[in-house]
């Protein structure tokens, strides 16, 4: 804490999108100020109603014409700690491999467990590393990372203490959730219930005890886990005190949706088979929808989730990477918000809240962080535009001018 | 020119892509070497046949353990000059305007025209060099630029001038391309005889006496012009000297494919709606297929060219960003390659291919650059990966480690 009464910084002279309800879309501010103190936001409005001159209400003070500054980028679901890539597989596919010979091969996510597994925590870090920092350099202040390539108890410590050394070398929030019923893995064949059971009572609660768990996830899913052993997970979650969250109705409806609804969950994920029974069951919840555009785009996929039943049934709906090898090696969130757009048909401002202040609700994040109001943590994402819309339209290229980080400016080495 | 006889620069330790025919995918060599002297390359191969002690042999000496050289990128179809952006038509569409709501607010092409017509050579230039420089970042050393936005005298030549003055100023090759036919302006509406003879007998000449004109493109489809008018300008184009290229058969089939080939064109452009005839025209005339699957995404189209036709009658096929307001904001040529891959099923070789050796020969500079040989320009990317399919597999962030144009490092200021 500084002993300078004053605000740390001070940008004059930029848009802000609030993403307040001040009746403008984006609750956009267009001749705005934002200044903060000690990590938190102390004003964020017009500039015409700061209470005096910039130097006698902070200690640096920077002008920033033709600059819009959003809320910092939240992905609230990412695989991004893994061993090895996949773009061999991905290679041999489009050469015309069937799933059945990668697999054969000793490819898809057997493949991405085993170069998991043979990993040292410190290589782990230093391949996940770069995949960390291409969201940090696309706006990224706040990311989630899910364990579920171990699928045994030292791998997927292994992961979730990676995950949090990501948060501590980049200064960046990083919030874990446990995935271990990802995949059945393949020394399980046949023992579903010793691998739930392992899962359940010993993996979950040791990991808990560590405190490398913020929330808890699954794949709920015919190639993944039953409704029935889902619940278990969950069951054991809530006796631990801990949220969770859910893959669901990626490619089929097993009631995933409603399941994790009612647990409360933080979100329901992918959704693209949810039923109206599942959209209502979420507004009932609070979940929020997680969109994964970035799966859906690799896969070819052809059925969108139901956007219109979201907005007539009011979920709040966020968009995310779902930075995986297999199915989705994206490494921008932003780039994820314009496929939300121009595959889902979001409109820009749906996807921006989608990846800011909807994502923090899904992290269960959202009074600290989310938005440009006073007290809000100062995550930061400045922006070369002239307009919001063009965060969603431009498709690559390198729009982000800086970001802050609780008040810190984000330095990114290569 | 130096006098000391060693070459200028020589990398070691890297992998190369070099694209000859070497009997391996990629044409690549995994221990490789690659020295430059004079802004060409000496020497490209295994490290095993270089002829001395490296600092023996160049002045330079860098061992880049890791990392994998390409030829510099060439994106051969982009229309990057232009004035506004269109992010704000983008919004208006998913938020439920239709096409005819927009153009009657003034919106679509006749938009950026406005824009074009309004903003002085210096603010062009001013409003189109971070697009360029979007492109060189994503490992771009060779790109075309299109007129087509002025549609009259002035602005033509004003863009023609900006994409020169975007190749001096960046120190990249540009190859500009006047495509006059490439919209009927409004005030000629009623009137498409007299803008087509001013575009072929006034436009055309004039600009390519200014020596503006590297090639000569139209847009031949049921919104631009007909068969009988592209043939116009390019009998005047022909009689001028210079190559002829076509946007053809993307909305429809007009024949325009056949019709490029049979003037011995560069390179057909788009191609969905291609017919076999014209795939047979084209393989004949040895004129390039050029793929542009950012426009193919952002239109949400469902018909992708004829890519087996292609390769079963070998003709080559080129793969380029379409760079535009309207319907390909793409600022990254390998996110072009990527989605040839993903929407397209060409393999990751294909695409690099398309997007190097291949390029070149759509602009006519196969001889001089596009593929790691001896003799050719010494335009190089330098990547961070393990393989090469990477290259198309990851979707966003930043792989490239550094460029090198003509045998001097590019350095990009933001
Ligand atoms: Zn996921
Ligand atoms: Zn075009």
């Amino acid at each position: 804490m500084s002993t300078d009464p004053r605000w740390d910084h001070l940008l004059l002279d930029v848009g802000l999108a609030t993403l307040l309800d001040n009746g403008k879309p984006y609750g956009a501010v267009e001749h705005g100020a934002i200044g903060w103190r000690d990590g938190r936001i102390a004003f964020a409005g017009p500039m015409a109603e700061l209470a005096g001159e910039p130097h006698a209400l902070a200690r640096h003070v920077e002008s920033l014409p033709g600059a819009w500054v959003t809320p910092g980028l939240i992905d609230c679901h990412t695989h991004l700690v893994f061993g090895g890539e996949r773009a061999q597989e991905f290679e041999q596919r489009l050469e015309g491999a069937s799933y059945e010979e990668i697999a054969r091969a000793g490819g898809g996510i057997v493949s991405s467990v085993r170069a998991t597994r043979a990993a040292s925590e410190d290589e782990l870090l230093r391949q996940s590393l770069p995949r960390a920092k291409a969201l940090l350099a696309d706006g990224v202040t706040t990311l989630e990372i899910k364990s579920g390539y171990g699928l045994e108890p030292d791998t997927e410590r292994r992961m979730l203490r990676v995950a949090r050394r990501i948060g501590e070398e980049l200064g960046v929030a990083v919030r874990t959730s446990f995935l271990g019923l990802h995949a059945l893995p393949p020394e399980y064949a046949g023992r579903r219930d010793e691998y739930v059971a392992l899962v359940c009572d010993i993996m979950l609660p040791s990991l808990a005890e560590e405190e490398l768990v913020d929330a808890v996830d699954a794949f709920c899913e015919g190639i993944g886990f039953t409704a029935e052993e889902t619940r278990r997970l969950f069951d054991k979650a809530t006796s631990l005190g801990l949220p969770v969250k859910l893959h669901a109705e990626q490619l089929s409806d097993l009631g995933g949706t409603a399941l994790v609804a009612g647990y409360g969950g933080l979100s329901a994920d992918h959704l693209e088979w949810t039923s109206d029974e599942g959209v209502r069951a979420m507004a009932e919840a609070g979940t929020v929808a997680v969109l994964l555009p970035g799966a859906y785009y690799a896969l070819r996929d052809t059925r969108p989730p139901p956007i219109e039943a979201f907005r007539r049934h009011g979920v709040d709906m966020a968009v995310a990477t779902d930075l995986n090898p297999g199915t989705s090696p994206l490494l921008s969130l932003r780039m994820a918000m314009g496929m939300a757009c121009t595959l889902f048909r979001l409109t820009p401002e749906e996807a921006l809240r989608g990846a800011t202040v909807n994502a923090a609700r899904a992290l269960g994040l959202e009074d600290d962080r989310g938005t440009l109001a006073a007290g809000k943590r100062a995550d930061l994402a400045v922006w070369n535009l002239r307009h919001l819309p063009e965060l969603c339209y431009w498709i690559g290229g390198n729009l982000l001018r800086e970001s802050w980080l609780g008040g810190e400016r984000v330095v990114l080495s290569a």
